[in-house]
């Protein structure tokens, strides 16, 4: 371990020169343009496995972006960890708000910003490269490992199901380790046992063929921007609880041995307010901050666009109106339910003026852990190498919808093993990925291999 | 006159031509990167009017865009008509909506396609026609004529009001005429005698100093975008009425007479609701279309924006929302008291989770006239002697501003001479201009400025 420990700190500056080039990919998988991008992704990933040792590493075609593979299964006897993670990344708009371009990565106060520097190609590359430390230094892993690196995490995985599906046997492991999530908070590495579900709509209303103006017909017709504000302001009552009949039915309420938990954590609202820029917190009554993003459903508007939106003023009266909204989700939950529920709302609150569409954009199963079982606690004792500190145990409010693929198809259990940052601006601009954490989060990584090979 | 009717019929196709070149200039005042295009177009025009026979022809400076002036006073005795009309136009945006080019006139089942075919350029120009077949013809005018041509209006005639004052002795005359409106119906020539007022705005709210992950955020703040959702909807009720305290306060009541009279112009609500696309109208309840659109106020979402608009579903909580919101005003409410109405809801509507700024964009007095001064009485048998028919007399949705302004500044009537059509597209994509009502609108040009010279 020694020697993995040595490469693994005598490497440190080409680990961050090389994930800078794989940084410079744009591989934002939701805008069409940038489909060779993501591609290019891929091969790159590919290519960093082989460099670090990975046998049979190929990209496996989806009818979407292709899964890169790869595995070492050289330990027989030993458990194999399956890993997964994503090369695709985040739009990057609103542009104008970058400090420097997000494909151009730069280091400031030890941070590295670049679009998917936390999320999730710096997470992914500081597996690589314990797996590479360990097999240059001592020609193999201490574990099977296999390799599952996708291209869709971002716009929903829209193929990831189905390729699960098809090669259960080559995806055959023991635990599923994920890298896609932040710590607690700065100095308090965490381990994650919980995440919530999604379910993403877009909602569309037409008033009329085309945009009138807003002198000669204004009061004539119904506008649909202004429908769609009508529907939307009936989703959430003032106390922040969603409105959409039975959403809550199958919602598990939180235990008060978890509630008691959690008020132990280091957490300041105050502190979390002001990181925010927010003017106050809101949220549902009777929740803290914690409880209402780690363990209450929620529904956000995601993005909202209608008529005339450049500088100063054009008379006009929108022919279209646009929302995009989704809801994360909590066990028990179900993403199919919940969008059952939401459309049937939509359609009740839509007056027969316009023309309503509602599409389903993707969904996620929320999913939840013991946090006492064997593949955790290794995790626990790798964080705690590796960063010198004992993780808290957390929740996160974001959704891997993965995590309940693996459990459902494969009946693995997941170790959520994120080294981020909650300030990481993950899908914001400015992503950055703390260098320190990921230097630490490397040799957790090697860690973690020995720890699991130790268990039995 | 008949060598004047002569004139216009043979040079019909030239015409066309010359207007092809004058929509061809991207005068869109709304966006600051056309400011030269703007000017360009103020060029153009004067140049048009020296070449009609105009004389004192120049570009009146104001901080924004010129004002185009030109005089022909060579009619002692006679009275003086203030012509009035804009060379600016609408944006143009969505762009993939237009048929063919915007600034690419094109001639389609006697219609010339093209931004400001109809507002206003192509009504300006047909004036232009109509003075240059009189001078070329008969040496003259039968009325002296000042032309006053803007190139702000479609951004709320910032300088004009300033311009007016400062040229009060310039701008002496009898009586205002505007092109710049539609016609009741095709086939249906109108005097308009009445034009709703604006007051516009923007709205802008900031929940979060930057835009955050819905999931490892949602539930936790307020979303400015919904938070936006929630004021616009209180703005009306379900029944189209707007609910902005004292808002109707000020409100003119319909005069049963008007209400008769407008039963008998010939309207179709249905022809009206297919022409648009609408699946159904909608409206202030105990009103019809006309008297909604005529002679009651109504409020307007002219434009949303916020978080994520591309294609696919990007996780933003948005930091940041925006509209656009306007409200059409009658007599004899004030744009000033409506705007303080108006900010004072939205800041009482909007919670103290996100900041608010509201921006006044531009606003118009509402306006009406009596219809039977001898004027308007001259624009009738001048519509008569080009059209072939006895005009209507109507209202109109839309505002012109400056109608207000020449009332009070200079106390002089508007005569609003519109040869548009109510499908004309003003503000939309494929804009137009029916050639046939242009040519009948040169020819009753001419007719006009005989029939004021005939007055006394």
């Amino acid at each position: 371990m020694n020697d993995v420990l040595d490469f693994i700190n005598v490497h440190r500056d080409r680990y961050i020169d090389e994930l800078t080039h794989y940084l410079a990919i744009p591989s934002i998988s939701a805008l069409p343009e940038h489909a060779a991008d993501v591609r290019r992704a891929a091969t790159w990933t590919a290519e960093a496995l082989r460099t670090a040792g990975m046998q049979n590493v190929r990209l496996v075609e989806t009818p979407g972006q292709p899964v890169v593979y790869g595995d070492w299964l050289g330990a027989p006897g030993k458990p194999t960890i399956l890993f997964y993670g994503h090369y695709d990344v985040q739009p990057v708009d609103p542009l104008d708000l970058w400090t420097t371009p997000p494909f151009e990565a730069t280091v400031r106060d030890g941070e590295l910003y670049a679009r998917g520097a936390a999320d999730d190609k710096g997470q992914v590359f500081m597996h690589i490269k314990a797996v590479e430390a360990f097999i240059k230094q001592t020609g193999g892993l201490p574990v099977n490992m296999r390799f599952c690196i996708e291209g869709e995490e971002e716009v929903g995985s829209a193929n990831l199901d189905t390729f699960i599906r098809d090669h259960k046997e080559e995806l055959a492991a023991d635990v599923v380790v994920i890298s896609d999530s932040p710590m607690f908070d700065r100095g308090v590495p965490s381990i994650c046992y919980g995440l919530r579900g999604l379910a993403y709509f877009q909602i569309d209303l037409r008033g009329t063929k085309s945009d009138l103006h807003s002198g000669s017909f204004g009061g004539a017709v119904a506008n649909p921007a202004f429908v769609l504000t009508q529907i939307l302001s009936q989703m959430k009552d003032r106390g922040g609880r969603v409105k959409i009949p039975g959403f809550y039915d199958d919602v598990r309420p939180l235990s008060d041995a978890e509630r008691e938990e959690w008020k132990k954590l280091p957490f300041s609202e105050t502190k979390y307010r002001k990181e925010l820029g927010a003017p106050r917190l809101f949220g549902e009554k009777g929740y803290s901050t914690l409880e209402r993003v780690w363990a209450r459903p929620t529904l956000e508007v995601n993005g909202l666009l209608s008529g005339f939106t450049g500088d100063g003023a054009k008379t006009v009266l929108p022919a279209v109106a646009m929302a995009k909204v989704s809801m994360r989700l909590v066990p028990d939950q179900s993403p199919d339910t919940v969008a059952e529920l939401f459309e049937a709302y939509v359609k009740k609150l839509c007056p027969p003026t316009v023309t309503l569409t509602v599409t389903r954009m993707h969904g996620g199963k929320p999913w939840m852990t013991e946090f006492n079982n064997k593949f955790v606690r290794a995790a626990g004792r790798a964080i705690e190498q590796g960063f010198g500190q004992t993780p808290v145990f957390s929740r996160e409010g974001g959704s891997i919808p993965v995590v309940s693929t693996f459990q459902d198809e494969l009946g693995l259990p997941s170790v959520l093993f994120g080294v981020g940052l909650p300030d990481e601006n993950a899908h914001a601009p400015d992503e950055k990925l703390d260098l320190g954490n990921f230097h630490n989060g490397v040799i957790a990584s090697a860690y973690l291999y020995q720890e699991i090979a130790n268990l039995e």
